[in-house]
């Protein structure tokens, strides 16, 4: 297996293999074991404040001197329709009540969702060599600010016309996003219909449109699935899923538990945690917060809305009314540390004979 | 590339590539340009009459004495709802008059639907070598029926758990079905929610729980993709969509030529049709059923009553009104024979260097 390529030289990382940035999962221990062992780990800041956006970043860098990437949302920011927020509170507070749960509701004015040209700055004094970024496109004066500063810069598609709009504003690389993703789905161009478009046809056609490397994500959980994305023509593949239940994880033990025992089928895309498309196991908060019939508010409000049941859950370690990201592929390397499972990830890939 | 592997032995064919069954675009032309190449042709013979069943077989026999496969739907047989299709059929005269496509609905007393049991004399005293079924299982008597004719087997797996029921019928092989595949989901069990598991996910998740041999379905339609597919487990694979254009296949030239077009996103999965989940390109048809509200009778139901505008359709060179099924990967090879496009995709697969 040859794994030096123009992408792994610009980043400056020995092996083409991405931890995928995971809002509440990814802790800088996690992006540290990543970067350590010759990949790239991702800290995610998507939304988060100016403050604890740089104390993470300088929490990772105490724990590593190799390369990492800062992962932004580029989204808009909807305003509260405060009658459907009060709905969904509502209805909230009573499915709370029936599973034995308390927390208290956040008032619609207290939602903080920061955008992330408050965060650019940060990046930029604290000289981060990889940004990537999902839910859109980096504006012209940011793309500017940060290659400036010498930033790699890599956007996430789930089409290809996402694709070829990122590669139009000048950034480094791509990720092609398949539906097998856990999480949200990048989707940034009409989400009616969603793009859910497998791998095995996203990732072949995005190489084709564009000029500039592409990531691959989406069900890669082993060598096999590592080296089919290289065939297929990626520069470094993404992966996700495979980390969650690592020690350096925020996940809570039920859920471990839960993707350690997950099949093909057991994961759905759901708008129900927080307004925007995203792919996790099926649980009792998914279902009833479909079948209630109520307008679920846009991404990042209902994300919002839903944080305090979510934490009261996490505290509880119950795994039925908090968000289980996963992918379609569970994780299948039973290693404790992400060490462990990055150079198992290695070793596999190295192993599988050429046909 | 070495092609030859336990599943090609089994079949006695000199490729592992299939033509997918494709009802109302394959041919026997089509069937036998891919078995006289070296692959293995598919005869969809799903709800035929015996008597047309037998024609087309003979028809094939004529012009290949290479092994083929003929391919069955196994569903079981809905009653009709008579309010229900009355609805249907009035929506759809609607719906002919303003587009001026004239056609006479059936009554649903002459709606036909050949079961399964009906064709397997014939496919035995034909002596057909491969059978391939889909929409569910073969009854026990039909496959010691077949097995003591010496058929191989094949079935096809949307999930998992579909995989592991079929293996425990002793059939031979398992098509893996993946959400990039186009036209009908093999679905069996469960179909809300539908599994819509990626190949990328899908292939080696039933390669891990199965110890018959995997071919792949869906996306596959270059060298890259047939060479990923054989890295995550394949056996063989099943390609559709790229015949399509050929000179072989029924398709209309305006269905063509939209094939040959068509991008990621174009497709999507609709009961629109035929009242069970298929993938096709978004039409006038699949978006005016959708939005009508109207209740979609069951499969075959809504099959039989779309027949007749779908036919009319196809008279006048419509591709609005009449199904274009399609996977998530339009055709690349744009040759004009099926010959020439099975060659090129063994030459493709073989010029890819191994990594």
């Amino acid at each position: 297996m040859i794994w030096q390529n123009k992408l792994t030289k610009l980043l400056g990382i020995q092996y083409p293999i991405i931890q995928a940035p995971m809002l509440g999962v990814t802790t800088p221990e996690m992006v540290a074991a990543v970067s350590n062992s010759g990949g790239l780990g991702s800290l995610p800041v998507g939304g988060l404040s100016p403050e604890i956006t740089r104390e993470r970043i300088q929490k990772t860098k105490a724990l590593t001197n190799k390369p990492f990437a800062v992962n932004l949302f580029v989204n808009a920011l909807d305003n509260v329709n405060l009658e459907e927020a009060l709905a969904i509170q509502d209805f909230l507070d009573k499915l709370g009540k029936k599973h034995n749960l308390e927390f208290d509701r956040k008032s619609p004015g207290s939602f903080t969702f920061y955008s992330y040209k408050e965060q650019i700055d940060i990046l930029i004094e604290e000289n981060i060599p990889v940004v990537s970024f999902t839910f859109g496109w980096l504006d012209n004066d940011c793309i500017k600010q940060l290659k400036n500063n010498g930033a790699i810069l890599i956007g996430t598609a789930t089409s290809v016309k996402e694709a070829k709009l990122l590669e139009d504003t000048g950034i480094d690389a791509i990720t092609a996003q398949g539906v097998e993703a856990g999480g949200h789905r990048g989707t940034f161009i009409n989400d009616e219909p969603l793009p859910q478009v497998g791998l095995m046809s996203l990732l072949p056609q995005i190489v084709d449109n564009v000029s500039i490397p592409v990531l691959a994500a989406g069900g890669i959980n082993d060598g096999r699935t590592i080296k089919a994305a290289f065939i297929l023509g990626a520069s470094a593949v993404q992966i996700g899923t495979a980390f969650i239940p690592s020690n350096e994880s925020l996940a809570i033990p039920s859920y471990k538990d839960r993707l350690l025992q997950a099949q093909d089928t057991d994961t759905q895309l759901t708008k129900a945690f927080s307004g925007r498309w995203a792919r996790g196991i099926r649980n009792t908060f998914m279902t009833e917060t479909e079948q209630s019939g109520l307008t679920i508010p846009e991404y990042t409000i209902q994300n919002s809305i839903t944080g305090p049941i979510r934490a009261a859950a996490i505290k509880q370690d119950n795994n039925q009314l908090t968000n289980m990201w996963s992918g379609q592929s569970a994780p299948k390397i039973k290693l404790e540390t992400c060490s462990d499972i990055f150079k198992e990830l290695i070793k596999q890939t190295e192993s599988i004979k050429s046909i």
